[in-house]
């Protein structure tokens, strides 16, 4: 069997409260994971909510990214999706762990999309451009 | 313990290879999945990817619906998170399956934020106007 996409879940507990506030912060800090992943960003979306937490996603490539987070329990849910060998999620994890100052955390590695093995090898996809940016 | 999310975390197979290969297909079984749901639509986005495929994310004020389509195999995955008591992720699930036609499908639901009983409640959130659609 392979997976067309590898799903890693972070649950991050003991963050910094100001940074999981911040839509600046954490938009930047889901961009930084981006980066590192060697992801390629297509388009990103982040809200500020109140009385608080900030939601958001980072559409790549290679899948998406996305962020809530609960700045008065000082955790944060984290997806970090991605298809293709290109991408290092495990880099993103490491990235965004830190810059939040995660005390404690899990991480659960999902694959997503099995397929008999002969299956499973799909082109790499590039965004259509005529069609991006459709809403 | 409490959650503070609830994660549906969908593998649909056997799908319509032509709706997964539409953008304002899938875009607009997202929509109606967020509106069974009974979520709160911020804001969308989805791409057209070349030589395959569709990827697209709904930000909800309770948290986000994403999906990637792999229609060469009849595969999407999809994510429905959402938070808050307010809203029914299971017909979200039942919209998305059925309109995409999976004759068959896995479900597993997490339990994001996992906190002691007397910290998890969190006031309802709504979207911060002055913040919104920092991009």
């Amino acid at each position: 069997m392979k997976a067309l996409g590898q799903h890693l879940i972070l649950e991050l507990y003991g963050c910094s409260a100001k940074a999981l506030s911040s839509v600046t912060f954490v938009q930047d800090a889901m961009v930084q994971g981006a980066r590192a992943a060697n992801a390629t960003i297509i388009d990103s979306v982040f809200h500020h909510f109140k009385p608080h937490g900030v939601s958001g996603v980072v559409v790549i490539a290679e899948s998406h990214f996305a962020i809530h987070t609960w700045p008065e329990h000082g955790f944060a849910s984290v997806d970090l999706f991605t298809c293709g060998g290109q991408t290092k999620p495990w880099e993103a994890f490491k990235t965004v762990k830190n810059l939040f100052k995660a005390t404690h955390f899990s991480v659960m590695k999902l694959e997503r999309g099995l397929l008999p093995r002969n299956k499973a090898k799909a082109p790499r996809r590039r965004p259509a451009r005529a069609a991006a940016a459709a809403r």
